[in-house]
């Protein structure tokens, strides 16, 4: 067996260890004589394991006692609709900040449900660049303000906390949750599909904060309805089960490697080793604005795209794969969430040395 | 290792060569080096496997043409939403028939979304059996007509397929989607949770005609927009791609185990079992009209209910599992579905005819 270097955005690599702990307890979870996926969402079983990972993440990430988490279905885009059928029905309104593809994505959803104000967009300089607070247009009347904290496909992310004042700051953080440490409290609502730096797909992560809730517009489905499985503990429908256990493996394997201070150190080394290379070279670019530059998914250009090709196939005859940019940016893409290894970084600087000596 | 007999109503048991499989491909799908889990989505590794798992269902289902597959999330309890937002707003109206908990509660959800007519219900009996079709008031008007074919809770499942003339049948199918054979072409949508008959929670089957598309509610999320997943092939948001691999595998031994005919005759046995037991006991009973008693969930009540949990706590002695009733009606409830073994319920029999002997 060879395992790969997985670059790809989502669903990404995942611990190993993690892999195989699950293997060893497919047939038996702790002599329970059952697989986890096989257990009743109602019995002791399970319910010790969907606690185990809600009590874990609320560690890891330091969430405060006045904010609900909950386990949903639907991913991002999912959310995209549930977010403002549960909060804009406070004032009608919302401030969305446009700061690639998942953003713009999520903005014109919103319009279904309420009035949404564009705060900030960076689509003049083509993505490349996080609008500085200073060019907000903030409307002190929003229900919310909606951010993406990292745009997976551009590969842009927020190194810096929005100052939003009353208005509740809503982030898509899908590509960077437990990347690094957060305020939490700084925040009105956090959403995450689970398929980058915590489990399979299938599994949404939403953390609000309570006072937030109870403004659900009539049409929201009870089971996107944050209120209700809030109070049922996420359990209003039959949540993913297997999926809450494998991100409660992840996030036992997060705690014990140092948490998120750990994280954002690992995964600063690895950002730096493939920005430092790009920025050097002559063959290979990356076309975003430093400071706003993704930790987590590091898009680059070949200098001719024609180019773009063989380097995917010899990546791929080295075990490097899943780098391919995504379909509506064009490009190259290496996505290096916290499951990654710098070993994995060091051998794809090392091939594109490689293609750039014998390309370049 | 000592696996137990698992009549948990879902999640459910799941095949043993299933469970093995997984764990073997656990760490290298098909010398992929890497996890299902891992896999992205758009990739080919993960394309074939999404591919062969529709196959299987349209081939062990015998799903035509021109009817839609949608992998989709959110279980049946979003499916009460889902369907009328893309349903009903063909004429505004539909049709629920009730048997139980579980169409209350879809009739009950789909209220918000259009005007919903009670055509028939069994409430009256407490839902022990099935209302015969000429005591129901069909709408000729309506969008469609919603039945639950297998009532998880009560233990009622229509062994007959009702005529609904031009309208639409739309059935809840959750507990009893591949069991047995059922003409597909006599319904118009077909939803189902995976989690009793296909695999882990947290994946929703939905099959439904391509005709009865495009009547969505403007306020559908694009995620549960099923004209939207139509054209997306069902990834129109990142699917649950391990509940589907596992789907696929759970399929590909039913397959080959003789597919719906065969799963219908193993069911039959294993149902007659029980059944034929509680009709002889004078200490256990079924309430259910015989004509209407589903070969999945059967539910039974001791003489007396002081003895409930002695009976729950000797059954774990002897590794049977999850026969506890549901809360909302108490009694026990043995779910028999395909991965049941007939050895299974003939230790439960056997377990019974002995607290009987103990404490009739």
């Amino acid at each position: 067996m060879t395992r790969v270097f997985n670059f790809s955005p989502g669903p990404a690599t995942l611990p190993e260890p993690v892999l195989r702990q699950a293997a060893a307890e497919m047939l038996d979870w702790h002599g329970s004589g059952m697989s986890v996926m096989e257990m009743s969402h109602r019995g002791k079983e399970f319910m010790s394991i969907h606690a185990e990972a809600e009590d874990l993440l609320a560690e890891l990430m330091g969430i405060p006692a006045n904010y609900q988490i909950l386990f949903m279905q639907g991913g991002a885009i999912g959310e995209n609709a549930i977010v403002p059928m549960n909060l804009i029905g406070a004032t009608g309104r919302a401030d969305y900040v446009l700061t690639g593809d998942w953003s713009k994505k999520s903005a014109k959803e919103a319009k279904t449900y309420g009035t949404v104000n564009v705060a900030a967009t960076a689509e003049a300089s083509k993505f490349t660049a996080i609008p500085k607070q200073s060019q907000w247009t903030l409307d002190p009347g929003a229900s919310y303000v909606h951010i993406c904290s990292n745009e997976t496909i551009g590969g842009v992310q927020f190194h810096w906390t929005p100052d939003t004042g009353k208005v509740p700051l809503v982030a898509d953080m899908s590509s960077d949750i437990l990347s690094r440490p957060i305020p939490v409290e700084k925040y009105g609502l956090i959403y995450a599909g689970a398929q980058k730096n915590i489990g399979p797909s299938g599994l949404t992560i939403v953390v609000v904060r309570k006072d937030l809730l109870g403004h659900a517009l009539p049409i929201t489905p009870s089971a996107f309805n944050y209120k209700i499985q809030g109070e049922a503990d996420s359990m209003y429908n039959t949540p993913p089960t297997y999926a809450i256990y494998i991100a409660g493996l992840v996030l036992k394997h997060v705690k014990a490697l140092g948490g998120m201070p750990a994280m954002a150190e690992h995964n600063a080394v690895k950002a730096k080793i493939l920005y430092d290379f790009l920025d050097q070279s002559s063959f290979f670019r990356s076309p975003i604005a430093k400071e706003d530059r993704s930790l987590m998914n590091v898009t680059f250009w070949l200098k001719d795209e024609k180019l773009d090709d063989p380097f995917v196939q010899g990546a791929k005859q080295r075990a490097i794969v899943g780098i391919k940019g995504h379909r509506s940016v064009g490009g190259m893409r290496a996505s290096i969430y916290n499951a990654m290894s710098v070993e994995g970084v060091q051998a794809l600087v090392k091939y594109m040395q490689e293609f750039e000596r014998s390309h370049g």
